[in-house]
């Protein structure tokens, strides 16, 4: 390792500094700033590389917290070939692009917020009243539903029903062909959806485990694969476990604030997915450990 | 708040104390220890509140870390009406009761793991040949699952197999009637079992939502509440979300190592909850910031 | 790695069980649990060892958290042999021997606990009024400090000023001639109560360097070294330099709860004391990732 | 709070987008973005209010990391007048400022750096004979130090001899009149330099609480106080009880991975020091969880 030590270089600032360019500078600084660098260049690289598919894993409350048009744009530019989400992402998605909104606070008091109906995620609130916006919406367009066999062409079928121009990671991922997963969807306000809908006696069938085959079938043939994880959870290990069937992923690239210690699938490093051959032994690859709302835009900027 | 104050006390240990000793001294101690023993005294108040309908949430990878035992005398102890776990504890779960162990490492080298078959979850080791092990069973046994058309009753089937005497979370939720979940399956060694037998061309149509309805109708009913959490992820959110149509949960205790200041609901406090209604006003509640193979002992003593 | 490779055995719980059995079963657990329990092994040996000097390093608030009376029976018991702590800790460790309390709070609103005339650190508080009490100590008494120039030595005059039963860290200290170290006592409560005799004109001048010599030269002549590491700061990164002059630590044990990845000495592993030849290539060691207050009852159980 | 609620506004990148303007749409954003654009905002707001005297608590290993060329600048800029610091910072300052380097690691093995003659900060090494050149530097210049009797005398004088255009934190504190404090000294590389001296027999005697007194009388007098801290330890504690003499902060930020829970003063939230009265009741004061080295290149950009 030692040929090629490179010297650490002190950030210098200025005004008119651009973000990418920061981002190579912090590449020459250490600890997490060097590791921002480097997802960066990872990044680029697995974007750059005509063989390589990439499978980016979006865990999560992202969209309330602002970081919805990162991910519609790297679609749009055709960097991702796989989507997987939380119901959560889709479920504020879908509320965005219905002309709701997230809301900032910066203080709180629970108690308050039940009463005037706002609900917390940390520093953000959503109107309560978004649930009877999504009951009608889908109460009033069930009949287009009812022949969905699979949560993927569930999601496809509520994008057809979204307003011309509205600006969202399901509209992006249909128009792009980007494949959209999103096994826990029974987990989110989507589910709870399609649950009010069941439980007033209308029928739908959707298979839990139908989807996994195009994703494990596109793992296998893929030449190469790189992974963009942002959390962890459910599309984090979805995409891990397909992954057990493809060569390893040759790049890989994680954010993360979950302990590596505490052994779960979130926080385990990628360098644990080698022993499961999920990475590759040679891959290029690097963990950040950083809030995602911070590290997203300046990975991809 | 002064009227009622205690002070601390410092603990003193002693080599005959019992464990149920320290975590009530523990509460008169601060910081974390305060939390242990009252997580400890709440816990304890639901389980003996007769009205309260207790929902357990168990995530990560608690079984192949040696949580299952706990799991399973609570069970068996009639201690809980509900639990939702992830694809990752059953399948580790269904391993054990077929024979096969986890191992420990202290320290690790993954490619000389993956050379010698070993898949890594911090430091705990599972033997690669599980697979095999677990394709056998299934495809042996696949005539029994069928007519299975939802999660829950995939995994009475699954019991159904199981050795006679095999010591497993599966085998005492089926025996006491405890309601078991697992949103995610998919998302699991299992989810690949019912893939491997659906990419052979065999037929299976297992309902993603079914499950809802008698969660929600559970939650919905139940006089009072109370929640365990371990972890976070999908089982935490599941039952918070079904939490939505109770009256609030009465009671509440988490232990989770996620961050608060990420967003995401692993790491929310249960106190974030009583914005969504998910939590009463007036609930007694604690969130432990422990790995949970440290706390659950001490909690469940 | 492979030939002593043993099983995870899940923890079974029983109501008699002590919590040195507990901790003796966590060791064949898996993730933080299975940590827990090689800690206690490691301190054991550690104290077993007749060659081997025990460095314990206690930072934070562990006074006011209730873990005096841990530190204070190991002291007793003989297994310690040099103390490095904060000024927090002797401030508060003094507060209680004065006859003062520190107070449990589960719930906070800092505007009123300052109106009321209480500190809060964390979960706990410390009554205002104590620095009075502090002050009329050190007051009435300052003609004995004039005489000292190290702070060992202000140490030891102000265990002589202590009410004859107190129950102290410091007093143990003195009592067992233990080495106590503070190296940053301008940064705590007593420090202020020496700023304010200076600034009140009184004399006094304690060398900022001079114990450095002691503890230098016990770590360059102890034949072993055994290192615990109660969180970092200070306290931790002390000894480590000490142990620049050593051999080596033979055993160390580590708790604290933060990250590796910031780059600090307080999250550092202790792995990373070998590039400095602070901890020996084949020492025997552990990083325990939780809450002390958690940690240490069971380690010293 | 809620007549003034703003919706959160997702972040768009683009390539040309500066640094500045990125921080201006994190505060639209949610969770820890949000976090990084408040923190910019006010410490924007203490630089330019002419009443408030700014004081920076610069913990960890900042200078290793690449940090320092930011903290020059502001010190350069006039934004700073108390540096309180710890003895790492300063040590890495002066090896840097005599001619010595650090140097990126993405991997590592202890053992090897140690027989090579490195010596690890997680992902930075430094070489072992910056040791040797310290001593040279220290015993050449032994007699201009023989006088200096506080730890901040002392520092000047180290300042002196640097050479004529070294780029240092030292260099600019002295230039610009920045108080620059360490309480902590004898707990780092020039602490060790200080006592090799001392064991050879060298006379020098250094107070170790002298310095209080014009921080503390500092922070009495301050009409307005803006505190930034950059990690915790000793810097900040140092200041923290500093402002027990004022009026209270107006202004804070501070930037950590240290956890809330674990009761240290590392990872209090700065509302906590309204209860000490060390922050002002209607302070405009923010906590960023982040890595500081990816916090700071954003906040004072």
């Amino acid at each position: 390792m030692f040929p090629d030590m490179e010297k650490v270089k002190a950030i210098k600032l200025d005004k008119e500094m651009k973000v990418s360019e920061l981002v190579e500078r912090m590449k020459d600084a250490g600890f997490g700033a060097r590791k921002i660098g480097r997802a960066s260049e990872i990044v680029e690289k697995m974007f750059d590389d005509k063989e390589c598919k990439v499978f980016f894993g979006l865990a999560g409350a992202m969209v309330p917290a602002g970081m919805k048009q990162i991910v519609i744009d790297l679609i749009n530019e055709k960097r991702i070939d796989v989507l997987v989400t939380t119901g959560a992402n889709l479920t504020h998605d879908l509320i965005e692009a219905l002309g709701e909104a997230h809301w900032h606070c910066d203080e709180w008091d629970d108690e308050e917020f039940h009463e005037k109906g706002y609900d917390r995620m940390y520093n953000v609130l959503m109107k309560n009243e978004v649930y009877p916006m999504l009951e009608d919406f889908f109460e009033k367009n069930w009949s287009e539903f009812e022949e969905c066999d699979t949560i993927r062409s569930f999601l496809k079928h509520v994008e057809k029903l979204l307003p011309k121009n509205s600006n969202s990671i399901l509209k992006a991922c249909v128009e792009n062909d980007v494949q959209l997963y999103c096994p826990a969807l029974a987990d989110s306000g989507i589910g709870l959806m399609i649950w009010g809908r069941k439980a007033a006696g209308k029928e739908i069938f959707i298979d839990a485990f139908e989807d996994m085959k195009e994703i494990i079938d596109f793992s296998w043939t893929a030449k190469k694969a790189g992974v963009i994880y942002i959390g962890g959870g459910t599309p984090k290990n979805f995409i891990q476990q397909s992954l057990q069937f493809s060569k390893g992923a040759d790049y890989g690239v994680q954010v993360t604030q979950d302990v590596e210690v505490g052994g779960g699938s979130s926080g385990a490093p990628l360098e644990e997915g080698k022993s499961w051959g999920k990475l590759k032994k040679d891959a290029n690859f690097v963990d950040v450990r950083c809030d995602a709302t911070i590290a997203m835009p300046l990975i991809f900027s």
